[in-house]
């Protein structure tokens, strides 16, 4: 990597550029609702009409004219006269009106008699007969849903970007909207390296080959996050025609792509290189530890992130380039990551003008949490993201923190709490 | 509801004896890996082998003995014969020894060659023919990946009850694991209510009906969350011997049931009814606003969650009821939700004895958060939770909160940011 690290572009910079210089223009398909959770919404949805169509009683009891009942109280019940019954099955058209001193019974969701303004509920009155004595008074429409509180006709409902969550499908659903537009965006994902081997049947690697866990970690992360569906093209060894081929293909057939390995020296930097000759290198190598080969650039229109081949790096360029940077092209935001604020077990020491990933431990302690730094250096070193649960980010200004010191930590894995 | 009242159960209390009363049984099945995100581990899975299976050089450089560079200095440099080069092709057992005053050049990831216990990085050395140059001393397993130093033969990888993230999936592959056994608990939702009607082709629903927005929020919420497998079984009716058959069919074929609606005074409380006659109740009304009706039962074994046909107080008892007792039945630990401090701009008053929902709107506020409270009831109200971003959760012994104050909320959505 040496003769490199003049040309590191910091993190914020990185994906500034990378923002600027790159799209991505994905097709838009339509979906069924509920096959459209975790999918990125590719229009803004206006409610087509009002929710309550009308207005509706809130509650099981009587609904009245609210001004009948001012001032009741037990000693002094207002007295009405319950003139009919409306369920939820009422047509609105065929209720008849309340009038003064009148009452209609009705359940919860039923629409409100013309004439009626407020519903009292069963436990403030008494049945006598056909009348009802009330024995506290509504304010005007008290304990009515009225037409268009929940959604007015024309309101949005879903916006364009919007990650699709259950509340969007049930909200969706309940103004009868059955199908909705989303971004269909295609992620290919290339591992690169001689000593990359797919997955066997069990038992360790052939001597000097390593199994292509990043392209699975870097495959299901896209697909967890949903920056897209993703789908892994197998590994390319490091033969620059070979990729130069795989690379030109791939282009042309997804929306963007993600190469892991082949940015290093040792490995001739073959992936840049052949981005390079079929199209051009936006950033190479940024300023972030691990992941300093991290590099952007664009083949035939559309963004490949190289990334490292080691899984932590991978991992933590997903984070904090790929993340960022696709979710700003397509105009997304993404549900907020679980981040916590722990007290620091030791002093932790950065580099300064790096950004950098230090995988952590966070758990309760006395009523608080803290956090202890699992391993400074390692960018291969899985073992650290599984039995860790989080992963603490010092920006690049920043020399370190002190042993004590309040940071803010992402959990990847759930806290461990103390037994209570 | 009245009458119903004295009975309600804390929603601690609750999660407890539903704990204690229930149980799950799923199915183990056993996935291909990249089929295993989001799926929670059946077992406990353990390294098969030591990872890295041999001593590695962690740079590109010269694997040494630490000894022979120790005091090595830029004017007084050690030097070394360098005797063979190790790339991450060669085969350990045929890799030549390396003596004193010996070196070897080798590559990152490259196997160390017997008798090296260290690496010397290219920056530190300068090649002279077959000689190098060492400007710097090494110390011993300096620049080494260390056998095992990832993950150790027999050590724990995934425990048991975690649900499997992209990590997880890069450390199984890492190790060789392509296939994973994984729980799969089939989640049966069925609605009730005469006025409930599917999703049709657009349009609002005829008079006095609703669309099934509710069943729709509650498997999509169990699917984002990876509490099962959601199957939804339709719309039963008011009528109890539907639902009684119903229900005695599906429990006999899923894990479990989440019914919706039906719980209230106004529906006749057919749910409950029909769930005693079945089997029993467990818990019949929570003290928890909305969600007051929700209740738990088991018919034939299989646990029964009563939520309200209302989508807010359904999520409700999702989140603090359906969440913590399935995952705690399946011994599983869930990713941690996105939860923020933040400064409350009004007072929120809580009815003391019950735990209260509020949907909250949280955004950025001259660097600190701030949280407003949208809506204070309404528990047919969806539109909060895509307007709103939050939900604020009361505790049943907290009388309210004032403004000004810090309080801890769920993120439903992103935060509102600030324009930078």
């Amino acid at each position: 990597m040496q003769g490199f690290l003049h040309k590191l572009t910091s993190l914020d910079d990185a994906v500034k550029m990378a923002l600027r210089e790159l799209s991505l223009n994905p097709r838009v398909e339509e979906k069924p609702l509920t096959q459209a959770l975790g999918k990125i919404a590719a229009e803004d949805v206006y409610a087509p009409y009002s929710l309550p169509l009308n207005n509706r009683s809130a509650v099981d009891g009587y609904a009245v004219r609210a001004e009948d009942t001012y001032g009741a109280t037990p000693s002094s019940p207002a007295e009405l006269q319950v003139v009919t019954r409306v369920s939820v099955d009422s047509d609105p058209s065929s209720i008849p009106s309340i009038g003064r001193g009148e009452a209609a019974e009705i359940a919860t969701g039923a629409p409100l008699p013309p004439g009626a303004n407020a519903v009292v509920m069963y436990e403030d009155t008494e049945r006598r007969g056909n009348r009802i004595l009330v024995y506290r008074g509504v304010p005007v429409w008290g304990n009515v849903s009225r037409r268009g509180e929940d959604f007015e006709e024309g309101e949005p409902v879903v916006r364009r970007g919007t990650v699709i969550r259950p509340w969007h499908i049930g909200a969706l659903a309940s103004l009868g909207i059955s199908r909705v537009k989303t971004l269909r965006v295609r992620a290919a994902i290339i591992s690169t390296g001689d000593e990359v081997v797919e997955l066997g049947d069990g038992g360790p690697p052939p001597p000097g080959r390593v199994y292509n866990s990043t392209a699975l970690l870097v495959s299901s992360y896209l697909r967890e996050k949903g920056l897209g569906e993703p789908s892994y093209l197998g590994v390319v060894g490091d033969r620059e025609e070979d990729l130069y081929l795989k690379l030109r293909d791939t282009a042309s057939r997804y929306d963007y792509i993600v190469t892991t390995g082949g940015t290093g020296v040792s490995s001739g930097d073959i992936v840049p290189r052949v981005v390079e000759r079929l199209g051009r290198i936006i950033i190479r190598g940024i300023a972030m530890r691990p992941g300093r080969p991290t590099s952007i650039g664009v083949v035939h229109g559309k963004p490949v992130f190289m990334v490292s081949g080691f899984p932590v790096a991978a991992l933590a360029a997903l984070e904090a380039v790929v993340t960022p940077v696709v979710t700003g092209l397509l105009e997304a935001r993404l549900p907020e990551s679980p981040v916590v604020e722990a007290r620091l077990t030791r002093r932790l020491a950065n580099a300064v003008g790096y950004t950098s990933f230090f995988r952590v431990r966070v758990y309760e302690c006395g009523g608080e949490l803290c956090v202890e730094p699992l391993r400074i250096t390692g960018s291969g070193i899985l073992s650290t993201l599984v039995r860790g649960n989080g992963i603490l980010v010092v920006p690049e200004h920043v020399e370190g923190y002190e042993a004590g010191e309040k940071v803010r930590v992402i959990l990847i894995n759930p806290l461990e709490r103390e037994k209570g």
